[in-house]
């Protein structure tokens, strides 16, 4: 909140509303009514402050949510925050499963690697596609992280062999193919009117869903959410696919960022391991993809991670991004999905 | 969901988005991510759907994010909803208390009424009240319910000896001045355009936040967060408390509605007590209030709450009230809180 505060240039006093974004505190924290204990941290300020929670899409809702205030508001916060380390009701699966189907989905399959394995098998047979794909995913997020110092695995050196050797955790997902429970928080700052040259415009805001339970999908290998929310967000920006340069997607398994490369329009189904194997989503290559890590390196706090990506796109577009900045990118997006596509949010800035 | 689409006149695919008020499906039902759940009960319709909280609050707070995106969709659906009994995970009271404080407030206080029992005492104290005053807020918050069919305790014949007599829970309060543990839904339309002449305009929507620990309150008699939304509300609309014919209040325990009536302006501090024993609040009174028994008869499920306010003001504006209608009401209000003030929202609604 300080630092975003202190980016900007502006005063908190001039913060008009804020947007929480927010999954589990409830589960693991015993603390609901966020938007009171934000309050308690501005005393006397009384603004309009709320929690939105989409699963691990919360946060990319919470920023759509948030533009539409700018009718009332100058300048609004929008904070991403997840506190999954030391549970206090409930472990992290546990309380993670709360995104997935409760009835129908849970009592035979509990917990998301294991849908996820599910994916991956269906993916894999369907497009005959070995392993060796993801773990070039995990190899290349991790490599990424190493040049973020905000990452959860900064500085922390992952060779392709130790990715492959890793224990399974739902075949054929193994520890590297998941991301890790983390920690962290992210805050941005929107206005209604421009402040400066480094604003960043949000040219889209979209996001759509789609049912809860895995029995209710079409397709196992492709997020319907995804590919309509992504559609609409093309369709008001006036963008295609070849105008983003540079992409980020909620690969909370490595098996979701080849789904996602394809939902998005980035190439045809089954063709994303081509963009994988071929350099195209290295920093250096053609589209880079999570530079900063994604959720596999850089971490999945969950409320916070839609605009984590936000705050990577938004620090590229400025130029400002370090030994992780790309050359002179002009449009990024970002791919924020909840549960098992349930929700899909998408967001594209430009430079403004 | 049905009835309000039948009420409407129009068609499911007519709406644009859906926004969703509930507290605890995580920590009660182990279910998050309702808004893919409520996704599968439309398949294919894949339109916006989101869920927001603001404990105690959070349906009125939905309520006015939803009139936002009226700037995007000609129609959009607010559902509060709540399943508060069969909890999965904890109990209740542990549930509910994550709308307070859990660091300084809850080592020492655990649950709401001990909270609200403080609040009495101090109120009590200083003005000079006794627990008879609170019995008469029950007593006519039960027979209002007894004339809605809606209600939890609808045909439950109450009467003040059995109000007085009841067990103590938090001195001084006892059974009968706790709102009971209820579940329920509510479902509303609001468009951007009239529809027909039995619609009802939202005059004003505000509210805003104050500190979540009893510790940060400068007053325990009063709500800041409340003065503040309802002043606010009283600007936005043009309208003064006096304009004001119908009214539902927050009475989770009968405490808050004496304080609720001062706080929004209809008597001055210490003098809400006169409202109740001098017949005013009555059905027939100058100002109804809670005329369909509010939260101690009509029931809290509380992400419902909120809602079923307004919904009691659409009926009693709309003169569908039936056996409870008030004499020709123009303008209605609805006091709807989180924890012990630490979200308040103020819904103004008039004839069209």
């Amino acid at each position: 909140m300080n630092n975003a505060i202190e980016d900007s240039n502006i005063d908190i006093t001039d913060i008009g509303a804020i947007y929480i974004s927010n999954f589990l505190g409830g589960p693991l924290s015993g603390q609901l009514h966020l938007n009171s204990v934000v309050a308690s941290m501005l005393p006397g300020m009384n603004i309009s402050i709320l929690r939105i929670e989409t699963a691990c899409a919360s946060s990319g809702v919470a920023l759509k949510q948030a533009t539409y205030a700018l009718s009332e508001y100058d300048n609004i916060m929008v904070i991403g925050a997840e506190k999954m380390t030391s549970p206090y009701i409930v472990n992290q699966a546990e309380a993670i499963a709360m995104a997935s189907d409760r009835f129908i989905d849970r009592p035979g399959c509990p917990i998301f690697p294991a849908i996820y394995a599910l994916i991956a098998q269906q993916y894999m047979h369907k497009y005959d596609i070995d392993h060796e794909v993801l773990e070039r995913v995990s190899y290349i997020n991790h490599k990424n992280a190493n040049l973020n110092p905000l990452a959860h695995f900064y500085h922390k050196e992952v060779s392709m062999d130790a990715i492959k050797r890793s224990p399974i955790i739902a075949s054929p997902l193994n520890l590297f193919d998941c991301c890790p429970v983390s920690d962290g928080a992210v805050a941005i700052i929107i206005s209604k009117e421009k402040r400066s040259d480094r604003d960043i415009r949000i040219i889209s805001s979209q996001f759509t869903t789609d049912s809860i339970s895995i029995t209710q999908k079409e397709d196992m290998t492709s997020f319907k959410a995804v590919k309509l929310a992504a559609s609409k967000a093309y369709r008001e920006s006036g963008l295609k696919p070849g105008d983003i340069n540079i992409l980020e997607v909620h690969d909370c398994y490595t098996i979701s960022e080849l789904i996602a490369l394809e939902d998005l329009g980035f190439c045809a189904p089954g063709e994303a391991s081509k963009l994988v194997n071929n350099g195209s989503i290295l920093k250096d290559g053609m589209l880079p993809v999570n530079t900063d890590g994604g959720l596999k390196a850089n971490g999945h706090p969950i409320g916070a991670t839609g605009l984590a990506q936000v705050y990577e796109i938004v620090a590229q577009l400025r130029g400002e991004a370090g030994h992780r900045q790309v050359h002179d990118p002009r449009f990024g997006m970002a791919h924020n999905i909840g549960g098992v596509g349930g929700t899909a949010s998408i967001t594209i800035l430009g430079v403004s």
